[in-house]
């Protein structure tokens, strides 16, 4: 493995759910959003909305940001150049995806080498039209994925990662055998339980349907984690499709 | 602004799309992947497929990252855990687009860090069934995106961004006057047209259905180039519903 600052910076960071008292100035929040700016991308199909407000964030990080999939913004720019939007929804969103998470990571990354750190709070789909009402979002614009930021008031390490062979395939996809599976399980539960991670979260996602519970923190690693959020949350589109529309996409029609 | 070695990589970043014939060394490959893996994920929802093989490549890249959403490898240790996927393809597809572009950008950064040039081809999903055969990938792998990589034989300049007043938006969306959209558009072709940006490429997007041309390379900037993709290109969403059928994905139903 090679190293320098950029890849210590990138290998260092995990979540950070505890934040210091101080606010982060002006100048460290445009430089982060500056950075963020300069990710590659499609067409600058991004828009950032920003909180200060410790009371109402979650974890209560001083800043939040909220990273939008934006259409308005292009729509605009388009209607002035005497062009209509005419790409379906479906392609757009999986080109804004990418736009937003792209920026995201670059923001992540130049907050931790600031000495900032963050979390990602994933459910801004399922809230969006809420979300959408609160910082009063004009239709097409879709709130994907919300930042905490803030200096840290906890060190916890690194999170364990899948092995490399589980990750990475040259030239072609393999059929995995049994041990590489359990291998791979084995080094995320192993690594999550050596940091009793659950324990200090006090957190496993409950049982639904009277299943009786058959784990301890001794025990719950991370693939029982993920197996219980996929295997039990979200049937349906349907909520999701929802919200969408509110927000004016509409997906897969 | 502030400034260090991680923020000024992200500014110096930009596309390149013509490489030396040296080849990254395995360490090289290795610390570009393991630096991308570190970035923070839901689920893990991410595979790499690479190809070495400059002839088949795009650009002649001497690498050839092809980063997919992968809900099979989630599948098989579901089912080592007593578990059946129960959320829907349209959310797992939200979830695995930011985990797979958040691994990306670290990738990007980290090869750049280490003197690797990248560029982003993103026609992965249009042409995700074809890569499927190619690679063997099994059902519920789906190709997002593609990254060239490889030392840079060119030095183009970072390439403009819009102001950050039409991307940050503090405690609510703004209407944007007349004068903001226009900036914001003067921004981005002025500073495309200044860089000579499409003429050096030899590039302009096509008209569609008899329209005249009207533009030339002096006048051809970004704003009129995004116009003309998003005001022509994919219509309807049924190919990519196809191709994510083919993969193994039903989406919005």
């Amino acid at each position: 493995m090679l190293s320098n600052q950029v890849i210590e910076t990138m290998l260092e960071r995990k979540s950070i759910r505890q934040y210091k008292d101080e606010s982060p100035s002006d100048e460290v929040v445009k430089t982060i959003v500056r950075a963020g700016q300069q990710a590659p991308f499609a067409s600058q199909l991004c828009s950032l909305l920003l909180s200060r407000s410790r009371e109402k964030n979650p974890l209560g990080a001083p800043l939040l940001f909220t990273l939008c999939v934006d259409f308005h913004k292009l729509e605009l720019i388009m209607a002035r150049r005497n062009w209509k939007m005419v790409t379906n929804d479906l392609s757009l969103l999986i080109f804004g995806i990418q736009d937003a998470s792209l920026m995201a990571e670059n923001m992540v990354i130049a907050g931790e080498s600031l000495g900032l750190g963050s979390c990602f709070l994933g459910d801004a789909p399922y809230k969006a039209a809420q979300i959408a009402r609160e910082y009063k979002l004009p239709k097409r614009v879709f709130p994907l994925v919300q930042l905490a930021m803030g200096y840290p008031a906890e060190s916890p390490p690194p999170r364990p990662r899948y092995p490399m062979e589980f990750v990475l395939f040259e030239g072609e996809y393999p059929k995995f055998s049994e041990e590489t599976i359990k291998e791979a399980m084995r080094q995320m539960d192993d690594g999550y339980l050596a940091q009793d991670y659950y324990r200090k979260a006090d957190y496993m996602i409950p049982l639904e349907g009277g299943r009786p519970e058959e784990f301890t923190f001794d025990n719950y690693g991370w693939t029982e984690h993920i197996s219980r959020k996929w295997g039990q949350w979200f049937p349906s589109p349907q909520d999701l499709l929802k919200q969408l529309a509110e927000c004016g996409f509409r997906i897969g029609s």
